[in-house]
């Protein structure tokens, strides 16, 4: 769970998912972040503490302790603590409280209907730097989505989602569609992104995409991947009506949807998944956010099975490197920014 | 399970607990103690057996022979052994015993209603070493228990039952009471063991001690935890009647239970857990004994939980350290009596 | 599963059983062989392709790839690999062919009802260096048989079938029987094969012999374990009339049974054990080759039982070394056949 090694394979200084906004409540989550046993639970409030899940006493988990008021009680010596991490009451009531006991704490943001945590230096936990998934909190759009453990290094995800032809394959039974394969990619790196894009002019929209446009006749569809470091990836798919004005670069003028993917690292080899799909269409049908969830949740476990099988390769062809192809340009400048971030202990672009 | 690294967590030179009596009979028992695999089975005169659990041979357990007499026959090829570990019979009857061939054995001693082994230097296996736990044995007390395999280090549990405020925090359902957390504790080191008081004069008993007095009114009320090295932990508790003359030192005027716990380490994560409750009142009573050894394995399976729950969080969590505050003085005290007994590489007292 | 040491158990330039002919279709096999993730499948030809188990790509096991003629497609970005591992095909269909791109390949040979494989060098995969299993091809012998994975070092499963006297402890419920240890055994070790003999003239036949001759009277009686490197193990069992001329070396007078073990290393403490006997006598009975081989299943699987606990105890007593008696001179002499191979890095006898 906890391996860290002198090589992170992750970008500390940086904000990651911790839970969706609807897992935090005010009995503890417990949840390994970033190789660190981190809880999270909700004040009167309703703001969001996390709080190192172990407590400074004798380590038992703090997720296991009682919530009292703003505080957590541990279940072993009944140490209380604020929700600063500083003790208020000692095992013994009678005690004097000494007040240089405490858990650590890290810095949470609310945004995007997730609960975000930085698990570097608090210091530089600027809310700013919260990875733009405005689809998600954006009141034109509807959105929802749901949670996996995938036991897989969370960069594997990554390269998955950076691109677009493994559908074929791995989707082949749901959403695999071979004239995909047929449009070229463009990939585009900016300072602090990179970008898988494909431009289909003038196509018949899949069955999916007719109902959405509620129309016939040709569109202009686009598929583009944004890469958001850490480890965000968004997808925004779409399509308008062929001579609406739509372009790679702006299409707001027919129907999208906005793929949302937040990998946590929890361990080397283990990730927290954060998946769902934001739509500018039929925002107020809650019947088609909770097929088209389950529909999502079901393709994307297909993709947790390969990358888990992957990962088990991995470790058994130690002498083996994984190799990258023209497809997996995406993934390799997403992994290339994030190697640069770790180097430079910083966030790309905070230079 | 048989981690043994080059600093050891237990004294290797003193008696631990391998099984109570009644789990060694004929058919061998295996057990892991103080990371050595041993097996142990009764003689025909009763005696107890302590043995490698490696077949000298091909090292199969021998705890999957076949018991002959006083000896025992390895499954595979069938060697036999001698209770001396010494070889009787080659796999081939024909063939000449060789007696340089041998199992290794271990000094083994009943005593207390337990079967305690010595896996350290058998010249020092002086039965004389052997923790004093009395009301086990003693006619004028009844005495019954159980045993748990617990994932935990052993110390974890000595820490346990040194500390007398857990109890209202842990046990909250079933035994906790916090006016006890109003009395004074003492903690007291003699040479070779610690004891942890609570002294209560002049108060009410709760409603178990009322039952045993068999009486009303007011009481003096003690509990005492003693650690006894290598690794048992003696709660001698009871009341007794205002003015009947009981002290913190001497209390036979009332009613007295005396808590049996004794830890033997099977790995550096994992312990053996001997638990039970002797007692001086209504000891003819077997509905009393039953009951109340269920009543007690389940408070002890709360520790169990904690505990286990504490020891993956000591691993999960490697730059964070056990703290002591006040009421960990017993266990901290137990602990260097442990240390400083592995530095001198004897019992403390021996000297 | 991989673990590969530098002081490797097992000779690398050998031919192993990687799998029965009929466990090798269409549809790939997935097998670890001497710490490689290997797949197996047949081609329309019907001849067996095996090629490490891993994209040359991500490194998705091949195995969960999908079969295009005589061609594998990987699941995850259809890279497609022709049998002999190179590139046919790149995820996307436009993109010129890198034909340096491959998947490596490993020698096989179909023989005996085995699927045999070379992990080492493969110029050196010489098919004339095939253990000569003649009794599983031979049409005047009828043969069949069984697979196991067993968490046992390969070498422990040897010392087993090169030791006729286990029978008795490990069997005693089913074929053990103790006369047969009053029978003398010799142990003969030719240039590249060790045999253990027990030749028993003019005895009475055990009711399975007696059935198989379909005669009553006494016979010669003969048990011989030839150890063939790199592991497999031929048991050539059976009985003739007394006064038809058997003798320990040539005996086709009467019925005649050859027990197959063909053990395959997995990792260093895990190997696969492919099991069986052909026969002489009622060659076209089906009913006897079905019932045969599940009591001879059962048999293997009390072996199987030992085996695996034997492994955890040397894991378990890293200060104990097996030892070796006479009744263990054929795997002695096999383990040392088998070490001298592994330093002279060839075959014995072929240098």
């Amino acid at each position: 769970m906890t391996l860290r090694t002198d090589t992170p394979t992750w970008i500390t200084n940086a904000w990651y998912v911790a839970a969706w906004d609807a897992e935090v409540d005010s009995t503890p989550l417990a949840r390994t972040i970033c190789g660190m046993p981190i809880m999270l639970y909700r004040k009167l409030d309703r703001s969001v503490v996390a709080m190192r899940d172990a407590c400074p006493h004798r380590l038992l988990p703090l997720s296991m302790g009682i919530r009292e008021g703003d505080s957590i009680r541990c279940k072993y010596h009944g140490l209380k603590l604020g929700p600063d991490g500083v003790a208020e009451e000692m095992p013994l009531k009678a005690d004097k409280v000494n007040r240089s006991i405490c858990a650590e704490t890290f810095a949470v943001h609310e945004r995007h209907r997730f609960v975000w945590i930085w698990v570097g230096d608090k210091a530089l936990a600027d809310p700013a730097l919260i990875p733009d998934l405005w689809p998600c909190s954006d009141p034109a759009w509807a959105f929802d989505g749901g949670y996996y453990k995938v036991e897989a290094d969370y960069r594997l995800m990554i390269d998955n989602l950076m691109d677009l032809t493994h559908e074929t394959h791995v989707h082949s039974g749901s959403i695999g569609q071979p004239e995909l394969m047929e449009a070229p990619i463009e990939t585009v790196a900016s300072g602090d992104a990179v970008e898988v894009r494909r431009w289909m002019p003038g196509v018949n929209p899949p069955p999916f995409w007719r109902g959405a446009l509620r129309a016939d006749g040709p569109v202009d569809r686009w598929q583009v991947c944004r890469f958001l470091p850490p480890s965000a990836v968004m997808i925004d798919v779409g399509v308008a009506p062929v001579g609406a004005g739509a372009t790679i670069e702006r299409h707001d003028q027919g129907v999208r949807g906005m793929v949302i993917d937040v990998m946590t690292p929890e361990s080397e080899t283990s990730h927290h998944y954060f998946w769902g799909m934001a739509r500018n269409f039929d925002i107020d049908d809650a019947g088609f956010t909770a097929r088209f969830r389950a529909q999502q949740g079901g393709v994307f476990a297909e993709d947790m099975v390969i990358l888990e099988a992957q990962q088990r390769a991995i470790t058994a062809n130690p002498d083996l490197r994984l190799q990258a192809y023209r497809i997996d340009e995406g993934g390799t400048r997403a992994r290339a920014l994030i190697a640069r971030a770790i180097r430079s202990a910083q966030l790309p672009g905070d230079a």
